[in-house]
């Protein structure tokens, strides 16, 4: 089982390839082909966090030195709370000390947070180097490495600094899924399901017909590769069709806008980036039922789905409606002073809106708070 | 007296305007033609140092708010050394507070430094905001402001860390550099000087007509005016030619090579960045005789009007020659291991090539030591 995925972009296309151990061939890879080798320069900065390196660092730096890169590494300490400026000047120093030049390339070895900064980095170090990105969280893999959105948080909010940075090459393993914690797992799923509401309702069903996904366990390794290549390829559309979300790459952040205040107010620690969204797909589902946008049986549908993966379905206990409403003001997704939500209009179809007044919103969260 | 110069880039073409008295119309600059809107949003973030602020900040403001803008404002620490991520985030956090958008704009009063971190700021906010380039420093209208480059210092080195991120408009108004320091002002003559050696005979013959080019009070206001004209013609070609310094745009850096590291050896404070050019374009004229590559007439040309605009020409005292060589290994220019040099081989023409030797430098450099 292997797919590759291309992502057409003027001026940067690159492919997301799906590959079981293909950790052991990332130097193969990163050469590209005969006819149409990828260029990515002699030195390599392995950017990685200690738990991941512990587990895959000296398998992904064999395959990297086999195929005649130099590599150094550079480790980041784990965790949304070290997503800042302050750790982004770590990978610079590492960049520097080790001599990273234009033609030279960052790649990312983790989660979400680590291709996120490295992305950025790799965006910003001499004006732009060349990053791949080697997910290893289901997360990472459906969401994070594809697209080029890289970027850290503001202590008051998340993403708020970064640029848009394509990857030369995303090659995911899901091999080193096995390591990933259940929690961390199920996260994922969210982003998974996410896609089968908003744009691939064959998904949907597909993870319908599932008995269970709470974790890998339960999962064929069909249904895994199914949802990996499904979702790799909703997402390598919307971005081929929208590569700066000027239009339809918004709907990507269904469940985002809720999600990013509730990771917000809760430190980023309470609950992770795919809790967040679960609870934020749960609010946007039911404001386009209480719009008439959206049939409440569809909406249940997709609540099923969250309960199935274990995924939070309320709101966080103690978290203030007020805050909540006030933190949506400064996100990334506010126009002229206008709160913009992605709605489902039915399984594999949304849209986006700024039309909903904070009634709506506000009657939702209630609905919502912790029991 | 008015010039209105195009920069044309694929996706983000704009206008570079000199125009004596235009600071007190930079409100309607920026609402752009009835036929070209310019689109710049509602609010607008004006960044500006306290120096630049307190002569221009009021009339700027003025002119904004006269048009409609909504202004907040944003003052850092003047100087080099405060050209930081750390400073940076004083931007971020004004963005913020203020709740600029996706849509808004951020205005650069001052001079490269603010025009550099401001514009490194939008090119990261928000993944990417509008930036509109009001220089005041003669040095920032006749190169920082123009061509996109953003970024901020790496303790270890210049501009390490930036983005290419185009303004919306670039505003010369030559009636704001009254003010400007003597020193300040001979500094960017290096920079004028160099668009007449590797772009521009004309310019060149032109500034060799010049009594003087010590002070603006010896400039008729002919000359000032054609100066700009010419240096912002002359980057905007390049510019639009390689908007990514690719190829051609490498030539721009002509006397950066030796100047980044002069500067940065002296802690961004002895020599400012125009004598750092100075002292760097009387090195590569010399690496480029040297190589036969240039006559030493023209050398000599060079070297009276640096002399007539009495910028250095030899090396700090005290500066050593083996950290100069070391810290080119660590400049941007640095390719393959090789050195990259911008050499004249004409009045008007330059090459770019890494086929320099150590011998070479050194002993140019050692010709240039302090008296």
């Amino acid at each position: 089982m292997q797919s590759v995925i291309p992502v057409n972009l003027p001026q940067h296309s690159y492919n997301i390839a799906i590959a079981p151990g293909s950790l052991d061939q990332l130097g193969t890879w990163m050469q590209g082909t005969e006819a149409y080798p990828l260029k990515l320069g002699k030195k390599v900065l392995l950017v990685s966090n200690p738990t991941v390196f512990q587990h895959y660092g000296e398998r992904a730096i064999a395959s990297l030195e086999q195929a005649g890169f130099a590599v150094a590494t550079c480790l980041l300490s784990d965790g949304e709370r070290h997503k800042t400026l302050e750790t982004l000047s770590q990978i610079y120093d590492a960049a520097l000390t080790n001599r990273l030049e234009r033609s030279s390339t960052f790649v990312a070895l983790g989660g979400g947070i680590i291709g996120d900064m490295t992305g950025f980095a790799a965006a910003t170090w001499l004006r732009g180097v060349n990053v791949v990105q080697v997910p290893t969280s289901l997360l990472a893999m459906v969401d994070a490495a594809i697209g080029g959105k890289t970027g850290v948080n503001h202590p008051n909010g998340k993403n708020l600094i970064g640029a848009f940075h394509q990857p030369r090459l995303v090659l995911i393993d899901p091999q080193v899924l096995q390591t990933l914690p259940v929690r961390e797992f199920r996260a994922a799923i969210a982003e998974v399901i996410k896609y089968g509401v908003i744009w691939d309702a064959d998904l949907f069903t597909q993870l319908e017909a599932a008995p269970q996904l709470d974790q890998l366990s339960n999962l064929s390794a069909e249904l895994l590769q199914a949802m990996l290549t499904h979702s790799c390829q909703a997402k390598a559309h919307v971005v081929s069709k929208d590569e700066k979300e000027a239009g339809l790459r918004a709907i990507l952040n269904y469940g985002h806008t809720i999600g990013h205040a509730v990771e917000s107010l809760t430190g980023y620690q309470v609950v992770n980036h795919g809790e967040a969204v679960a609870i934020g797909m749960v609010a946007a589902a039911q404001i386009a039922v209480a719009l008439q946008l959206w049939q409440g049986t569809d909406a249940q549908r997709q609540l099923k789905l969250l309960h199935n993966a274990h995924l939070p379905t309320r709101l966080p206990s103690g978290i203030d409606l007020d805050a909540i409403l006030t933190s949506l003001q400064v996100d990334k997704k506010v126009e002229a002073g206008q709160v913009r939500f992605v709605l489902p209009t039915q399984i594999g179809a949304a849209i986006v809106t700024n039309q909903v007044s904070t009634t709506v919103i506000q009657q939702v969260l209630e609905h919502m708070q912790a029991v």
